[in-house]
């Protein structure tokens, strides 16, 4: 330890517990990764709040000794975004997991950053209610409003932005502010909590969160369609949206990948381009909107579609779907996973997913492509040998050409992992102009730039 | 004219033609008020901008000269938001008012702020397209914007933030820059779309905005919901959305309301507590919701439910409802409106309106309440007579008593219509230590104060 760090640590062990505050190698190493392919960098301490106060006083200390400062929830994230590039300080939310208050009258929850998914949905479902927000992986709330997360059921419900309500925030001072309030919507002052979600820790650190959540639906049906081509699924679907079918889930997997699922679940799904959909809502209106969905796929030469009410087949076919990232991981043992994140306008979606399958080929990098097609956003998993910078440069060449595409037709970089590290190099292509304003948001709430420095911007 | 207004006058000819530019007595009349009682504060200079290229130099003009500006649409503001108390220049989109693009496929539409929604929709019906928020006003789009509009439609289409996927923007130095893009989700950057929209005219003018639509649904039904009280009326729209059924609209309009529109429209609805509704999809989830949908209202004291899938029909009961404002200013010649506007969390919405109907009644005020109770979200209708300071000051009380009570219980001071002139002194009430950074956001992006000064903070 550093006279620097130990510096640091004294003022921090007069604010917390002595048990609050680490330097372990071990929790610093478990704290300086995510689950991307980002290189590994530690923090010189871990702290582990367990109020609202404990975050103020950190913030206080790293604001006047500008230290960094980096909040972590459980790692899940994609682009590095929790990796302390700049050292100083990982602040880790795990203590603060407490789900405050559930308000089935207004469907509002409120609760602290370190609550994960999962957590919340078995609470939640006591009261026949859910929180919809739904990106594969357990990760805490904390976690997906910073990098405003989605996956399966945005096309249904919306994105994590969509789902906040208000946000205690600590600011860069230590300052405390809410972002919002407990109304469905308002008109009063500027939006932060649009502002703060998907800030990705570089604006504050969230303490409280005040979430829309929703009743179960009376029913639920989930499907498989199958299709010959990537393109037919994709267009489907377009067609789908159009006609106004309120589907509750639709997501592509492309014939690699369900390989890869049918061996890491020991499933026998057909090796096709498939779609896996899901329906929800009351029942007269459910069957009328399969029929007509039926109706539609088979306008694009649809191979088969089924459908299964049944709770444990529906959840053995969801299971397959989420565990794809992790299927892939286990199919090449010793690679890290790379994960493309673009989305486009939907007219554009079957295209830019036949450019990038191509290109995949072309570079010979083993992958496949899922996505959720319903928003426009699909992912390229990539498995990568860390210690083969030749097959990192390609993967890296091949990102880069999916962003291109993707930007000139009014796509983003990223539809839900966020800017982290990964992405920063196409923050000045994609905002333009913009990116100042940004900026100058950036400097004005966080002056000596201690909150997540180095992400999103240089 | 003085010289300091000729002087930029003659600026602003070098880079306008003669006829963009006004200092006319009536011209400027016309941009000092909005559809509000708040008093009337001319412009020393109206303009007519006809690209952005114009905006942009107007801009750069108003920010050497560090000359207010203030954007105007059509003036249908209801709370001062467009009356330029710090004179200088009112910028008059009506010239900008193109519609610029339609992309059925991506159901997005771009146009100018000067369209109104009644404009942009006739165009979208020629392609079974609609655009939501309807804010009963035939407000323009940028205004609308500007205040975060909303209206009958937010309950089942969310509010006008949430449909612009991507703004063009004139920052006060006169740069251009666009705030999202085309995509159905990003999360690349701070989300500047969400801050700007609402921001009532005070980070930036609007010259493009990019709008999702949606496809006019294959059904819809209104009906009238008529109860013995508005609580009744109130805690069944809460029963409704805790059942999760997908209304299209549901509107309160109280017995004094129920009255008026009678007078305006020529109507015999029955003047008692009444739910306006709407459903729309598919016919067989919809007949399913609607008899769901009676069932609750019994358990409510439903005095009666009538629907009518006729158009002719509807359209004459959603005439009644949006001619309301106009129904009261008709029948109180030479007395002004004033409308209070705070939106609850929808636990507390029967409870916030019955505190209003006995405190107008106290007040002895002449006004009824209708509603966007699906949102919680209601206006106290107020006439005034602008010349008894006594009156005015007892509906200002009346006003500060229902903000405060829904404040304390976690709502918002505006639900629809922006702070404008009128909201300003609770936003340190409601916002806290989040005034500050919302002020610091300000500054960062326009650092001289020019635009549309003395609107949101002092």
């Amino acid at each position: 330890m550093t006279v620097a760090v130990e510096f640091i640590v004294n003022q921090l062990k007069q604010v917390l517990l002595e048990e609050q505050v680490s330097t372990n190698e071990t929790v610093r190493q478990l704290h300086g990764k995510d689950e991307s392919h980002h290189a590994l960098s530690l923090p010189d301490i871990v702290v582990f709040p367990r109020s609202t106060a404990d975050v103020s006083a950190i913030l206080k200390i790293a604001h006047v000794e500008r230290v960094p400062v980096v909040p972590f929830g459980v790692g899940s994230s994609l682009e590095g975004n929790a990796i302390p590039i700049a050292h100083g300080i990982s602040i880790d939310f795990s203590e603060m997991n407490a789900i405050l208050e559930i308000r089935p009258d207004d469907l509002l929850v409120k609760v602290q950053p370190g609550v994960t998914r999962s957590q919340l949905n078995k609470e939640l479902k006591k009261h026949g209610l859910q929180f919809t927000v739904d990106p594969g992986a357990d990760a805490t709330l904390g976690g997906m409003a910073a990098t405003n997360a989605s996956g399966t059921t945005a096309v249904r419900y919306g994105v994590m932005r969509d789902q906040v309500r208000d946000l205690e925030v600590v600011l860069s001072d230590g300052s405390v502010i809410h972002t919002g309030n407990l109304a469905a919507k308002s008109s009063s002052g500027y939006h932060l909590n649009g502002l703060f979600v998907g800030s990705e820790g570089t604006l504050g650190c969230f303490t409280e969160l005040t979430l829309q959540v929703y009743g179960i639906p009376e029913f639920v049906t989930a499907g498989r369609a199958i299709f010959g081509t990537v393109a037919d699924a994709v267009s489907a679907v377009t067609a789908l949206l159009q006609a106004g079918i309120a589907i509750g889930r639709v997501e592509l997997v492309d014939e690699d990948s369900i390989q890869q699922a049918n061996i890491y679940n020991e499933t026998a799904f057909a090796e096709k381009p498939t779609l896996f959909l899901e329906f929800h809502g009351n029942e007269a209106g459910m069957q009328e909107d399969i029929a007509f969905t039926e109706a539609i796929f088979e306008d694009f030469n649809c191979l088969s579609v089924e459908f299964e009410q049944d709770n444990a087949a529906r959840n053995k076919l969801w299971e397959a779907r989420h565990s794809l990232a992790y299927a892939y991981i286990h199919a090449y043992p010793g690679k890290k996973l790379m994960s493309t994140d673009v989305c486009v306008p939907i007219s554009k979606l079957a295209e830019t997913i036949s450019y990038a399958r191509e290109q995949l080929d072309i570079a010979e990098l083993a992958g496949g492509i899922v996505g959720h097609v319903g928003d426009g956003n699909f992912h390229a998993l990539l498995m990568l040998n860390p210690n083969d910078p030749q097959e990192q440069a390609k993967a890296d060449h091949f990102n880069e050409q999916i962003v291109q595409y993707a930007l000139l037709r009014g796509g983003t970089c990223t539809g839900e992992h966020g800017v982290g590290i990964g992405k920063m190099k196409y923050q000045s292509t994609e905002h333009g102009a913009a990116l100042a304003a940004m900026k100058s948001i950036k400097t004005a709430l966080d002056p000596y730039n201690i909150m997540n420095p180095g992400k999103i911007f240089t």
